[in-house]
């Protein structure tokens, strides 16, 4: 969460600077700052809200400085404040500081730091760090930093600019990503490539445990104790046109509308007539003889594309799999080993729970395949093998074609493991394939047929709180449907395995309470339809998912919403859709901020 | 859900059928009714709602028959209504039925009766096997039931009665209970043995695929095919008085005070100083060896309890454990195998999702050893193994002695498990030990607060909405007591892992949302304390649980609830007391009704 910007060159750095973060808005924006350097003083601006805030507050008429950071914050430690904006300073403001990630010691620290007479300003576990500076400083600036880096515990990508050293910045990276973009005569530092593209396409990936000083005549890198290190220069072949909203009123439902291509995209070159080809995945059979359990790890709705993958390569593969949640894997003492293959699931290839996950799997010995949207990743590279998902820049925090492209991430894993171990002949193998090369088409239908939903929308723009079911994949992709309408709508939806709810939640189900049943499973319809008669006994209001062609379940709900027909495996591609596009004419018709959810961020970098 | 009685003998039949009804009333309750046979007619009355209702519809003057058969019904095919309530009759009232469980097939039948001219009255899959019978009636009424029974598909236990047959009843069960009171010259049929244990303790407990026909002078079983079956008597020894309030308002809160003495029966006899005993488990060290994963297979509360006996058995015996819903495991595929070992638990071991996995799970060679509260139950006699949890009758639907005993029964099969395969040392099983004889008197330490809690529920009363967040342990601990507030106070409580809050939910927390948050987890206490962070900033109104002793949480929360210091593997059955106290005193505060909240039924018979 959270976005950084730096500047040092022959530019006014605050329009740059603010230009950048404006490109980060999307990764937190409950507040935001910049710092620059004018006549020998730190001059700090901060404001409360989204950038236009700031905008407003540095006004027409700012300083014309030529070196400063910036930052756009998602409150961790310290509601959302002008004080607890960043940048913070030291008492002397001769350092300013950005942050992204948490100090996990602050609170000792601060004590300490308090002690020694240090007044604080803000509640933020970011200021000791320039307060730590303060105190450290011994006439050199780069050896106060690596001090600072050697007190403090936790996760951080963050900048520094001492008021003494004008032609200076300094920045350092441990699980935050942070890049440093190499312009003529100028250079840039960010949290995200996005912020600095408009001003060049070079950039140096920092990896975690370097640090690197910036001045006008250039950049060095170098490790936590001083050792100089070489980088290889990025050429970032992106188009930043691609991450505009092209005509759409929402990224959002720009990137609904994508599915089909990043779909497509997703499989090109990857399937034969019946055979799967995946480049970046090397497991054969030997190794896999070897594996006897997979986990799946992954946040939100990673984490429900993992839960389609598991029954995926149950049936296919015959692995067993266990899907966990990334914050909760790390801590369980999983019982893993180097005859498991773990597969973390992760859009942005950053999230700091699923990186734990990876990394303590590999410090088990397990092998790790990854799943990620974002080429350079941490993520995807740190794991031994990548699938990558071609669905291109995200931009609305409620994902979308991410989802929908790990799960064919998943199907694409799954065919490749029962290739591989020979548990699918190669003819229903080759079914599966052709089933899959016709869902882009198919979810173009559901995409046609938007209208329809927008209409349904309406309706469901009163409600409060509201329930989707279903068995087998079709809870799987309840969870999906229930979370999308969380986020951008705040209502409180909650899936439940259609099954279950009469083992106590039945009772929140009454007259006119919306349910929304899916039933695209057909080994378990009869059994579905059996639960949506319960909660129709108790007169809610069902919408119903089924397949076209399916006449039976118009008879026990007050609406059904078709897909098209599919393979049962690959319906949540399909079933998903309609989902997708109710919550977001929900939260339009709810007059909510579609892309920019209150209180979340899109990738996110912390615990 | 749903119950049964019925009477042969020579006292009056309704006064007998009616006080049976209500000892079954918790298993549903939306309608109920009654048919006896007066003057060589069928003669019915129904009533919708609690069972005082249908006393009030039979009022002071009824008929003075000798046999008769009663329901009280949850429903499940046709909403409650006095049409739909059972007992059922054919076109003529020659046939009257009471019917728990589902007919799978009822839809084909009852087009073929429509066809065949039958008119229905009620929109239930039970009114069938009325007119089924009256179609297939060729002079032989034991025949005609024979017949009915082979054209069905589902679950049932049913007691039909014949006007032409004014000496006879006629039942049958498939995958529901049913048993067989043998009075004195008079002869009991019921769902359940609290329903005639003021008439009787003999009984015969009916298995699956049994027919039984009763007369004045006697009981004689058979199979469906007509074969006779001999049956043992079986001598009941429950105390009817168990099954009362006791003083105490409610059943429920008599339960939650019934804790410490069922936790202490429960672990009565079976623990030594660093040994446990486990005598209806027999798994020696040789057939652990062939097991090489665990699954543990419940629903509702009793899946709650299988989430912390993972966390146990992971730790503390090596062995990988998957919990699966039963509702899923089914229809799953799972990979199960004589490899796998098979944990079932059920508070009534009649649950209807867990008895279909057990099968499942035999069938596919599994070793399966049940946790579960009722001796003679389906799943006990199924099981290969069983570990009773001695709680006691639990009448309440919303479970709590049952949970805790069932997280002591999790910690009995992980110490043990752990004990066989020699996975943890004699001194720490000793030391495991003396805390969990700790644990009933610190349960008593935690009721003599109830005070406490009780002034807590009031502000709490208002609510509509609320969070419960927790890592590990704590996690499963929270999912149980948002079941518990749904359940009861029909407020929408749902449980996260406080970790995965930020990838979508939190966008739900907003000024004075209510979020519980429980910290009893030494290891990830510091990390749950972020995310209380998290909610604080978004001013959540947060009612922290931790250790006695633990003096940061309360620097982070609004409200601190303190638990006694016991082992992290234990603190489940100690934090969930409060949890359960708070769901109780905020149900009374809304008016609900505790014992027996709206839609829902005790022991869930029906898929």
């Amino acid at each position: 969460m959270c976005g950084i910007v730096g500047y040092i060159g022959k530019q006014v750095a605050i329009p740059i600077l603010v230009d950048g973060l404006k490109k980060l808005e999307y990764r937190g924006y409950d507040s935001a700052g910049v710092a620059v350097l004018d006549c020998d003083k730190i001059v700090v601006s901060k404001s409360v809200g989204k950038l236009v805030a700031l905008e407003e507050e540095l006004g027409q008429v700012y300083s014309q400085s030529c070196i400063g950071i910036g930052h756009t914050r998602w409150a961790t430690h310290g509601r959302p404040s002008q004080v607890n904006a960043h940048p913070h300073c030291d008492c002397n403001k001769d350092f300013v500081v950005v942050h992204n990630g948490i100090i996990e010691n602050y609170l000792e620290l601060k004590d300490m730091l308090i002690e020694k007479g240090h007044i604080f300003a803000s509640e933020t576990d970011t200021e000791v760090l320039a307060h730590l500076l303060e105190d450290y400083y011994e006439g050199d600036f780069e050896g106060a930093v690596r001090k600072v880096l050697k007190t403090i515990r936790g996760s951080y990508a963050m900048v520094v600019l001492r008021r003494q050293d004008p032609d200076k910045l300094v920045a350092a990276r441990k699980d935050s990503p942070m890049v440093v973009g190499l312009g003529d005569g100028e250079f840039f530092v960010a949290s995200d490539i996005t912020a600095i593209l408009n001003y060049t396409r070079k950039v140096y990936i920092l990896d975690d445990g370097e640090m690197v000083v910036i001045t006008e005549d250039g950049v060095t890198v170098s490790d936590f104790e001083g050792n100089s290190r070489t980088k290889e220069v990025y050429d970032v072949k992106w188009d930043a046109v691609a991450a505009e909203k092209g005509g759409y009123e929402h990224f959002m439902l720009k990137e609904i509308h994508e599915q089909p291509k990043a779909l497509k995209d997703t499989m090109l070159g990857r399937l034969e007539e019946d055979k799967v080809i995946l480049q970046e995945v090397d497991l054969t059979l030997e190794e896999l003889a070897q594996i006897n359990k997979v986990y799946i790890v992954a946040c939100g709705t990673a984490w429900h594309a993992g839960l389609v993958g598991k029954t995926l390569i149950e049936r296919w593969a015959h692995l067993p799999v266990e899907v966990d949640i990334a914050s909760e894997f790390r801590y369980r003492s999983p019982l893993v080993d180097k005859h498991t293959l773990v597969v973390v699931v992760s859009q942005s290839g950053e999230t700091a729970d699923t990186l734990a996950a990876l990394r303590e799997a590999k410090n088990r010995g397990a092998r790790v395949v990854a799943v990620t949207n974002v080429v350079g990743s941490t993520v995807s590279r740190e794991a031994h093998d990548v699938i990558f998902t071609w669905a291109g820049p995200e931009i609305a925090v409620a994902s979308t074609k991410a989802y929908t492209t790990q799960l064919e991430g998943m199907v694409l894993l799954g065919l490749y493991l029962a290739q591989v171990k020979g548990t699918l002949p190669s003819e229903k193998i080759g079914e599966i394939i052709t089933a899959l090369k016709k869902i882009p088409a198919q979810v173009q239908e559901l995409l046609n047929q938007a209208g329809l939903i927008e209409e349904l929308a309406k309706s469901f723009a009163k409600v409060e709180n509201t329930f989707f079911i279903g068995r087998s994949l079709d809870w799987a992709v309840a969870m999906e449907g229930s979370l999308k309408l969380k986020e951008i709508s705040y209502i409180h939806a909650e899936a439940y395995a259609a099954g279950e709810l009469k083992h106590g939640t039945l009772a929140l189900i009454t007259e006119n309470t919306p349910v929304i049943a899916l039933a695209t499973q057909r080994d378990v319809f009869e059994k579905t339809i059996s639960n949506v008669k319960e909660v129709k006994a108790r007169d809610a209001k069902v919408i119903g998912l089924t397949y076209e062609g399916n006449t039976s379940m118009a008879k026990s709900v007050d609406h059904v919403i078709y897909i098209p027909e599919t393979m049962d495996e690959l319906s949540p591609i399909l079933t998903v859709i309609p989902l997708q596009l109710l919550s977001y004419y929900v939260s339009v018709a709810r007059g909510c901020d579609v892309d920019k959810p209150r209180n979340l961020a899109k990738s996110v970098t912390v615990e």
